[in-house]
C-alpha cells in the first residue's frame, strides 16, 4: 500500500474512536508571535498525547492471531499509555517493558491503563533481550513507538485533521511546527499535508542540544544525540531520526528548529494563560519556537502542534511560577 | 419570538465564530465517579469561558445604530473579556464598567481585548450611575450578563453542541450538571435540551453557602445569597437567580447541587491530571460534583460543562497542592 493509502485507511479505524482535537488561539498569543499562532492541542487526545492515535492505528491493525497473542512495547512515557489503552479498548492484552526506576506514578497509570507492566533493571539487563523472550515465549506483537507503517499513518491522522481545520480559519500556506523525537508525529503530518494541504510544511522543532533531526535535515542523513538525558523535555529525547520516520522527513519537512528549556518553560506558562490547556515540556517545543523564534518561520499565519500533557504538577508549577 | 427561534437564530449568527468545544473523558474519572463522566470544556472558548458566546449573540444581534454607538457592561470577570473580545471583532465599541480594585491583571486584559475600562470607587460610587449616565449620554446598549434574552440564546449553544456531542457518544438520558450564577448558562442550555435532547436534564452546581439556585429550586420562588463575596469561585457568586432565567430554571432544570472549596480544588487538580485543562474555580464545580456526589446523581454516564478556566497561578497552584 502507498503512504497515502495506508493513511486513508487508518483515518477509517481512527474514526470515532480518536478524539478530533479543535485549533485553538488567543490574540495574546498572535501579538507575541507578531503573525496569527494556532495551536492543536493533542495534550487532549485520550491518555494525553498524540500517541493514542498510532497506537490505535497499529493494534486496529493486527490479524486476529495477533490479537489474541498480545502486543508488546517499550516506554514509560507517552506511548506506553497509548499502548494500554488502545489495547485494552480492544480487548488485547499489553505488556509494557518499563525500567524498574520509572516514576512510580507512571507505572501505576499504565497498570491502571489495563497493562502488564514488566520491569527490568537498565543496569543489569537487556529491554530489547525481555522483549525479544516475550515475542518467543508468548508470540506478542512488538509494536515500536515511531519506525513502523502503521504507527506513522495514524499520527498522520494529525495532519489530515490540520488539512481542513487550517483552511476553515483561511489559513492556506504556512509553517507547521512539530515537536520531535523519533519523528513519527512529524513524518506522518508531512505526508498527510503533502496529499491535502500542500501549502503548509511540517518543520521538526527540538530542545536545543537535542536537535538530532535539525542536523540530519542538513547533513541528509542520520545524525545522533551525544547524550540522551539532562534536558526538562523527556519525552522527546531520542538518539536519532528513526531509519523509515527519516526518509519522510528528508523529503518534505522544511528546516529543524531549536528552543531553550526557558522558552519551554515560558510557552507553557501561556498555553496556561492563554488557552487554558496543560502542555508537558516535550509537548511545548513547537508553541515555544512558533512564541519567540519569529524570525525563523515564514508567513503571516504559523501552525504549532503541541503533542503532549503529561507533566507532574512539580515541573508544571516551575512553569506557571516564570 | 419563540425561545427555540431565537435560540437557533443565535445558532446561525455564531456559526464560524465561536469554537465548537470537544467533549472530553477520562477512565480515571469514570472510575472515581462510579459512572461514565463526559466533560463539555467551556474553558477552551475563546476569552477562556462561555460568556463569549452570549457576548457575541448580543452583539451580532444589535441594529445599526446601536452597533455605532457601542455597548456597555458592568463586569470585572468573564463577562467583561467576552464583551471585550466580540465587540472588537465586530468593529463595535465597548465600555466596561470595573471597580477600582479589581485585580490589574483582569483591568489589563480586557483593555487589550480592545474595550474602554472605566473605573469606579466600590464605596462611594454606583456602577449603575455611571452606566445611566454613559447610556444618556453616549447611547450605548447596556448587555447584561445573564438577564437578557440574547445572551442566553447564546449561551444555549452549548446546549446544541451537547445534544449532537451526547448522542454520539450513545448517551440519551443523563444529567448535564452546569455551573451557575445568574443562571444564564443553566437556562441556555435547558432551552436547548428541552428542544433536541429531552433526555438530558440540566441541574445548577454552586458552592456551599451560596446556594441561592438550589433554594430557589425548592421554594418555587426567588432566594437571595446572604453574601456575596467569601468563596473561592468567585465567577459564579452572584446575589440571585436572574427574573429571566429563574422561570426557565423552575420549567426544566432538575435538583440543584452544591460543592464544597476542598471538592473544587480536588476537581480543579484533576482537570489538570486526567483532562489536561485549566479550570477557573467557578469554572470546576460541576465537575467536583460529577466526581464527589455520585449519589445525588442519575444514570449511567453524568456530563459535567465546565464553564471556564480563568484563573490567576496562584490560586491554580493551590488547586495542584492538593
Amino acid at each position: 500500500m502507498s503512504d497515502l493509502a495506508l493513511i486513508e485507511a487508518a483515518a477509517q479505524r481512527l474514526q470515532g474512536h480518536v478524539r478530533r482535537t479543535p485549533l485553538l488561539s488567543s490574540p495574546f498569543l498572535d501579538e507575541i508571535a507578531g503573525r496569527r499562532v494556532l495551536v492543536k492541542p493533542e495534550c487532549l487526545q485520550h491518555t494525553g498525547s498524540f500517541k493514542f492515535r498510532g497506537a490505535w492505528s497499529a493494534i486496529s491493525a493486527l490479524e486476529a492471531g495477533q490479537r489474541e497473542r498480545g502486543v508488546l512495547a517499550y516506554s514509560s512515557g507517552n506511548h506506553a499509555q497509548g499502548i494500554a489503552r488502545a489495547a485494552a479498548l480492544h480487548g488485547v492484552k499489553a505488556v509494557i517493558v518499563m525500567p524498574s526506576d520509572a516514576p512510580q506514578l507512571k507505572i501505576d497509570n499504565t497498570r491502571a491503563l489495563g497493562a502488564e507492566v514488566v520491569l527490568y533493571d537498565r543496569a543489569g539487563e537487556s529491554r530489547e533481550e525481555i522483549g525479544a523472550a516475550l515475542e518467543a515465549e508468548r508470540g506478542m506483537t512488538l509494536i515500536k513507538p515511531y519506525d513502523e507503517p502503521q504507527v506513522i499513518a495514524g499520527q498522520a491522522s494529525v495532519g489530515l485533521e490540520l488539512a481542513e481545520q487550517a483552511r476553515d480559519e483561511g489559513v492556506d500556506a504556512s509553517d507547521v511546527l512539530v515537536c520531535c523525537g523519533g519523528g513519527g508525529l512529524t513524518a506522518g503530518i508531512a505526508l498527510a499535508l503533502e496529499a491535502r494541504a500542500p501549502g503548509l510544511r511540517a518543520r521538526p522543532v527540538e530542545p536545543e542540544g537535542f536537535d538530532d533531526t535539525a542536523r540530519s535535515l542538513v547533513s541528509g542523513q542520520i545524525e545522533r544525540n551525544a547524550v540522551q538525558s539532562g534536558n526538562i523535555c523527556d519525552a522527546i529525547l531520542t538518539p536519532a531520526p528513526g531509519e523509515i520516520t527519516f526518509p519522510i522527513l528528508k523529503r518534505l519537512c522544511g528546516p529543524g528548529l531549536s528552543v531553550s528549556e526557558d522558552e519551554v518553560l515560558r510557552a507553557m506558562k501561556l498555553a496556561f494563560l492563554r488557552l487554558k490547556i496543560v502542555l508537558e515540556p516535550g509537548g511545548a517545543v513547537s508553541l515555544a519556537a512558533a512564541l519567540f523564534r519569529p524570525q525563523e518561520i515564514e508567513g503571516d499565519a504559523v501552525v504549532a502542534v503541541a503533542s503532549g500533557g503529561n507533566v507532574d504538577p512539580a515541573v508544571f508549577e516551575r512553569a506557571l511560577a516564570q
